[in-house]
């Protein structure tokens, strides 16, 4: 019977747990020995593993971050590191390891590949930008955390008749802003996807909107489109508006994982572990249309995803 | 241009009144004349409404509930009862109306479509049941609601080393227990889609569980299942387990909706009202997939929809 | 120096992981040993214990239930059973223990120390119901819980237009259903402390209160006092008004503490244990007026505790 | 009989909704007209009023915020305006009104009173630096917001072994960081109040705690004590360890009230307007040992609030 590893890396993401946890239960299910790999790929190629078994994975899918821990590792970006990390592998006995995280990290499990270890790759990332994968583990979490967070914001903002410029998750992905940004009813949202005329998407819908005799606005902003300091400087002279910079911050990264994330995470650790224990081939498993599928790394790695337009319009539509 | 009206009907759902912000942000924007029907179809027939605005809809995204209210008629049921509402259309100059609500709402629909009016149906109900639709705006909610009730139903279960019962919503449809099932843990899953051998889907599960170390116990019944009390006892006198019952109500109902069922109603809203805009025909809005699409009302009633075996079995495999 | 044990006895409190983790702290920085004893009394008479350091107490400030687990003991109710703990005391060389609980394991707590043990109590029970202190560890989670809750219930109530007969935890203390029925704007509320009349304090308020426009009502029913399903059905009988029952059950009893619960739980854990380090007299400690105190155990036991009749009052004068 | 105004000024607090309930209820009941004005005193000299009944108050006890909304008002800041108000008063018939706030608002009424108006005043703000009073309306919720975020920060915090510092509300009050801090385990809580020697108290706490074997850590730091961002470089640098920056901002100021908080609220309101029906004094409410009491404003306003010694002494014990 095969002896797999789990790992988690990259930023961390509510819904990991949940995923470690599927993995260690269906790897002893399916008479599987399954070690913990703790802090990514660092801990892989220092042998930093326990032997995990049903009870080691005991009420933790409820718990945000990772068990597992999670780290970054300059020197497994090296040739000699991946090379320390497969040797680990068989000093170990592993036979394949399943890797939670996102894009770098399955460039990492790409690399161990090359050094003849499996890697079945788990998309988690609070930012939804996994190319293959409609949804990644924990994106559903960080999306309901901006906007009961925003909620907040919002009775304040609407006791000042104020306007807010909120700067969430998303160096390159608007996808935490867009969906939340519907969510909060926000007068604009911008995101890296979509070009903005700050003029016409911000100062004018405002000015519109003020005319229907709305008082306090909420401005999204991807943390990857610009200073949100600056724009609340530029939207206070250009409207006249009292207006508040607020940064969410490393909050939305943590919290106990939502229904949908703690099922997508379930449903991705069986598939994963399933498949390592059927085949000898690196994957990327992702969800599509409701489906769990898979791809060769670099297939996955090599697409792109396109932002919803259609999502993007109803906001500006229903929003005013 | 046209004049619409909306109205909620029979049970109401989180995000509700999401999806009638967005008939009123859609319709005004498309420079149509918009209603509020109050209390349902019982509303209509009595011409209970009032005409909406841009504001009328303001900061309602994060209610739970319905502003509109829902009730249900007696008279409506018979054809005199449809024909009083469908006259009052007429009077009013309501060109269609959209209505929110489950099955019922969508006989409703159908019979008031017979008479000459074009309706929009939107898929609003936390069971799921509604055949066309992946999901309903509300299900989202409630299982969020539904877990982290357990969630705290397990912090007392875990200190006492006790196996709770827990009763939730879903009279002939087991989704919300099954997914909220797989989110909390649940070592085993009583579904009305499923037959299960209370022996061995239950008690032999429980034992199991207990060899491998596990002292306190979840177990998920779905309304329309059984007597959650009865089942206690049986447990408790085959496994010695302590074993206590909790039946969640009328609390699953409520509460500030969840990211996905605001945009989802937001969606769905919009689009019913765009409809209405374009065309005459009554349909059903669904989600297919993660796309928008329409049926006509008499072909959603006639679909089935399966519960998702996988995701059953997944939940067997991982509690344990 | 000293070497003391911790046990938690009676229902779990939202809060009692707090006070532990108090007690290790403390402990440890007084140079003193402590010993982690699982399962109440129960854990006690059989030796049932481990020792505890700082990291045994980390990230479980935020955490429900007792990790020290809760059991009742039909052996410790007899003189034997006491005499076996603390002959068991004696053989782990224990100075002394800390007993968080309610006034059950107060009264164990007087039994051991007729033993020669030394006690110190802190109260920790959800019911508020421990007469020498003004607060208890877990009350003020609990109200947060319920009127979150009730919140809830009161979307679907108002959607409605209905009744809610709601049914909170306090077999005889009132605590939670006034504290939370004021906060939730209950229509009535009926607690074991005052004798009601049907007729007057619940159909009689809700006639007048009709009379101003209002709907929906809830009316919030401490268990002790009645059936609310009885009640519910008498509500509807005698005002017309549709009327459900929910029974809020063991979710009362769970989840994360709030920030009352966790600074009263770390200040009672630190005093009891810096109290047990300087004496060997058994002690209850209180919470009066904002400032710690301490009473014999004797003492704590006789005292009563009566409820604020002016909030009472507030209640009847404000939910209109 | 009288007639009464309500306004609220300075920053909102949640709890706001539940005082102006509570104020308008008890007025109605004791049969006086009451006025709602908005945006404060700003409002108040511009006549910016409108008559409540029982049922302009429903359904906002849950509600974070102010109905009816806050403002600065640089025009009252002078005697002219001042007086203008006055005039407002006596041209509305007001007999006196209820302010509800800080201590600028405090001095608001106070310049009021000096021109003739009685004014009842009620602590409602975030940072609960009223001195008269042990808690004013909104700290309590506050408290636990900012509890609940730094609970989703800790998830990541320790996923990837960092430091967090976490920068919370409170200018010159250490209140909100103090008893938030000690509610999440933060291992070094920095307030206005006590002079840190950020060596000793923060360095050196942490290079302790770190051979105790914990790997991440929160250090709390409140608004007024100094830069954060700077302050997480120092650490980094002198521990090692990698430490991220979170300013929590507006989120802090919002959300659904507390139990405690809406309870406060509407005792005091109730108070505040049965003292307005018997007197013509002004008065500040207070809270004092469980107890509401009252003061001449001059008195209130003189009066200065120590923080609690043994909870920064606990704080540094129990953390470690």
């Amino acid at each position: 019977m095969k002896t797999i590893g789990v790992l988690t890396s990259g930023g961390d993401a509510p819904g990991m747990n949940a995923a470690i946890r599927a993995v260690v239960r269906t790897a002893v299910e399916n008479d599987m020995t399954v070690y913990g790999i703790r802090n990514g790929f660092e801990g892989l190629m220092n042998g930093d593993v326990y032997e995990m078994n049903l009870r080691s994975v005991s009420n933790i899918i409820q718990s945000g971050g990772t068990i597992l821990k999670s780290a970054r590792s300059q020197e497994f970006k090296m040739d000699s590191g991946q090379q320390k990390a497969a040797d680990m592998c068989r000093r170990l006995g592993l036979d394949g390891i399943v890797v939670i995280g996102g894009d770098g990290s399955f460039r990492g499990a790409k690399d161990l590949t090359s050094k003849g270890i499996t890697c079945m790759c788990i998309p988690g990332t609070i930012d939804n930008d996994i190319a293959c994968s409609d949804d990644t583990i924990g994106f559903d979490t960080a999306m309901n955390t901006i906007m009961q967070m925003i909620d907040r914001v919002r009775d304040t903002t609407e006791s000042h008749s104020r306007c807010s410029v909120i700067e969430v998750m998303g160096r390159s992905a608007g996808y935490l802003a867009l969906y939340s940004g519907i969510a909060v009813g926000a007068t604009s949202i911008l995101i890296p996807e979509f070009e903005c005329d700050f003029e016409i998407d911000v100062v004018e819908r405002m000015r519109r909107t003020i005319e229907s005799g709305k008082r306090h606005f909420v401005i999204l902003v991807a943390e990857g489109v610009g200073d949100a300091t600056e724009m609340a400087k530029q939207i206070e002279e250009k409207t006249g508006v009292e207006t508040r910079t607020t940064i969410l911050g490393h909050v939305q990264r943590g919290g106990s994982p939502t229904v949908r994330d703690r099922v997508l995470a379930s449903q991705m650790g069986n598939y994963a572990t399933r498949l390592i224990r059927d085949t000898r081939e690196s994957r990327v498993i992702a969800c599509k249309d409701g489906n769990l599928v898979n791809y060769k790394i670099e297939e996955a790695l090599a697409m792109t995803k396109n932002i919803d337009l259609d999502a993007y319009r109803l906001a500006h539509e229903i929003s005013i």
